[in-house]
């Protein structure tokens, strides 16, 4: 057969339409039930396209993309190569179901855990970053046999009920009750500490006090895993301090806990490394991953396992499994998304523009009275606002609005949670797209006043 | 940019290369984690392409399928202009976040509601059926404030922590504990009946009975939903009795009780039907689907959500989401689906074959003395199959096997369900295909003795 219209990636902007715009928001308005959202009086850009770290609407405007959509489009919108690797594969065999094999299900999975820590050399393929926690968390209690999971406050795993019962933050709190056994404990986060710490290293070791005696009291042959994100991603770019995973790991061994590193945010170039965990040195259990495995041009998510772990299930079968394990499309995303990320050298970028530019550019910004903090590494980062640098009372969510117009009105499209810009661009922004960025958002910044 | 092959379909079987075979599996047996499986001495067959009814493998053979997958590939192996549209739609904009508005989902989410029984004209979207059911557990106990959830024994609802807890089967046992307040109840089964019924009638009355009284002692102004598959799949193809979701819906009605249909199995052509509760004269409140929305060609499940419901969340946020909620190109194949179906007539297809020649050539079977029942409509059937028909003594493993050994070899790919035979072909599947199909398995049947 053959195509009715060019396939190929369309990189020319439309001409402004607003009758299509008025079409859009009306259906959506109608039709769709959106996430996280009172369905009344959502108002939302539709979106036509884009290319590289740029979007662009359907009204003729285009903006410099400060989000990645949902912290996932790491490699770019439309990116040629991975465009035409999943024409490509459509035409080939788009599912095969988890009982038969497939070619690029078994490459997906080989290059994944090729790039995981050693002795990991396992994958379980889901559609999404939550599906990853839920599977994480039975593989945990079944190899351990035991079904307490401890998890941090200000951290966000998924939305299905084991996920969003391990979240954090107060997205749990619509999904109550919990499922059983759950513990929160509290993470480090020097900024605002739990622990009255000052330095990095206090910080670090009355964290790692914290959770070793929270261990001692909900008993450590109880507890099947610890669950934790490499970097804490939407509760605000928490990167952790010197020694902090390197004791939770320590103290997962003494007792025989599971370690589950949530990478679903963090991994594939978003830190500058395969995994986010690979920026210490430490080897996890489970590594959940979703995201940037493909940048999300089609769902896949999965968990990464270690030896031990997939030993278990050798003779004994494992419980658990979903219709489109390892789908067929998605995994051949993946690797060619892999594949891209290497050919192009997009960690080493990652790396270089975090240091060299992003980094020192937003650490600038710590000039204007609002910006209390300034966190993150390679294209992860966080300028938390305050109104008083000195009670570092967080900054109105009016003047947030106000920035977050004012980066718009610049052509930059902006992350903004809670009190905080969230700076995660698509990691192949480029040196002057950054530079323009950052100061788009230092001109915000200054606006205020 | 231009693609470096022809991205059309494949339809041509690749010639047989046993090297490639045994890498795939090897590389599968090293990588892969697999659903549901004991990892050790998995042997899968590899799958290179397919078409319409048929796939094949890398060795030369060629298949006709009973399965579809996982009772997914609804519109068939590779339709077309099902790639085709794939492919377009991945060069325009693969990717797109719940937060902005998309052409692809404000057209899926219309063209579902304007399919789905009146009243319910929103459509949240998920990646896949587990996901689905865990958004209609939250969107029933919210809009309620009830907490219980009633669901049935021999039912399947997916694999994360909520969907798991509803599942009425051995598959739930090994991810206990459940989420609190599950309730299982008993459902329709003539031919095994839980309530000592010997027709029809008298199993829709009395499981009736068994419900209202189980509703009465777990107190109904506790309970939230009852969710059941409208035609139970995976653990039968239980068709309900006359008068059974009539009488579900009233007790609902009486008390104030959500009724979640869950479709993702029997949806979307499988029954002949849009939704399989529309061979019915019942409105539920709640429709999770995914499978053959857009045949699992991209990972994409939802929830359709009746218009009470929805008014819930107008001004309240709806506390729930997830990152590809309303995936562009998830939607976009979901949109060239449904339109496929209708410009193919396949509803009307799978009705007219299901009834002239399916159904009668499936009941003819029984004629074999290890049929025991035979049950089903449209493309969604079962032979349960005995050792005994007095007894009824479910037929052996060993004795399935040899079924399901025989039929392949004759080039039909059967589904084999612990002492059921499951016919649930790809709703494309010509008359001579079935009839073809039925002849297999009744050589196969007859080739027992
Ligand atoms: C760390 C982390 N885990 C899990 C999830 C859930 O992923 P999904 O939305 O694909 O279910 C997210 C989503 O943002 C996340 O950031
Ligand atoms: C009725 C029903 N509900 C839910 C599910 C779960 O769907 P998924 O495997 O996409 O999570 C299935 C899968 O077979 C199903 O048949």
């Amino acid at each position: 057969m053959s195509l009715t219209t060019d396939p190929a990636t369309q990189t020319t902007q439309p001409a402004p339409d607003p009758d299509r715009v008025a079409s859009i928001k009306e259906m959506s308005r109608n039709h769709v039930f959106t996430s996280w959202s009172a369905q009344g009086g959502l108002d939302q850009l539709p979106l036509a396209g884009g290319e590289g770290a740029h979007f662009w609407d359907f009204e003729g405007n285009r903006y410099l993309d400060l989000t990645s959509q949902l912290v996932n489009v790491n490699i770019g919108y439309q990116h040629p190569k991975l465009v035409a690797a999943i024409q490509q594969a459509a035409g080939e065999l788009a599912t095969i179901a988890p009982g038969f094999d497939s070619q690029s299900r078994a490459d997906a999975a080989r290059m994944i855990s090729e790039r995981a820590p050693e002795g990991m050399s396992k994958v379980f393929f889901t559609n999404s970053g939550a599906e990853a926690v839920e599977n994480a968390i039975r593989l945990a209690r079944l190899h351990t046999g035991r079904h307490k999971l401890l998890a941090a406050y200000r951290s966000y795993h998924g939305a299905t009920h084991g996920a969003i019962s391990l979240t954090g933050e107060a997205r749990r709190l619509g999904s109550e009750p919990s499922i059983p056994g759950v513990v929160h404990f509290w993470g480090p986060y020097l900024y605002r500490s739990s622990f009255h710490a000052t330095t990095e290293q206090e910080e670090s070791e009355r964290a790692l006090e914290h959770l070793r005696q929270t261990v001692q009291f909900e008993g450590p042959d109880r507890i099947a895993a610890i669950i934790l994100e490499s970097v804490v991603g939407s509760n605000g770019i928490l990167v952790p301090p010197p020694g902090y995973l390197e004791g939770v790991r320590a103290l997962c061994d003494e007792h025989g806990i599971m370690l589950i590193a949530d990478e679903v945010m963090a991994g594939f170039a978003r830190t500058g490394q395969w995994f986010a965990i690979q920026n210490w040195d430490v080897r996890p259990d489970l590594i959940t991953f979703a995201k940037g495995v493909n940048s999300g041009y089609i769902p896949l998510g999965g968990v990464v396992i270690s030896d031990e772990i997939a030993e278990t299930f050798t003779e004994r079968p494992y419980p658990g499994g979903l219709t489109y394990s390892g789908h067929a499309l998605a995994c051949a995303s993946a690797v060619a998304s892999m594949q891209i990320m290497e050919d192009e050298g997009i960690l080493e970028h990652v790396r270089d523009l975090g240091e060299r530019v992003i980094g020192p550019g937003l650490q600038a910004l710590t000039e204007h009275s609002v910006v209390g903090d300034v966190r993150g590494l390679g294209m992860f980062w966080a300028l938390e606002l305050v109104s008083d640098k000195e009670t570092r009372e967080p900054l109105g969510a009016a003047e947030m609005a106000k920035i977050g117009r004012a980066c718009k009105d610049a052509g930059v499209w902006p992350l903004i949670m809670a009190n905080r810009i969230h700076v995660v661009p698509p990691c192949v922004i480029t040196e002057d797209e950054a530079k323009q960025a950052i100061e788009v958002i230092g001109n915000a910044l200054a606006g205020l006043t």
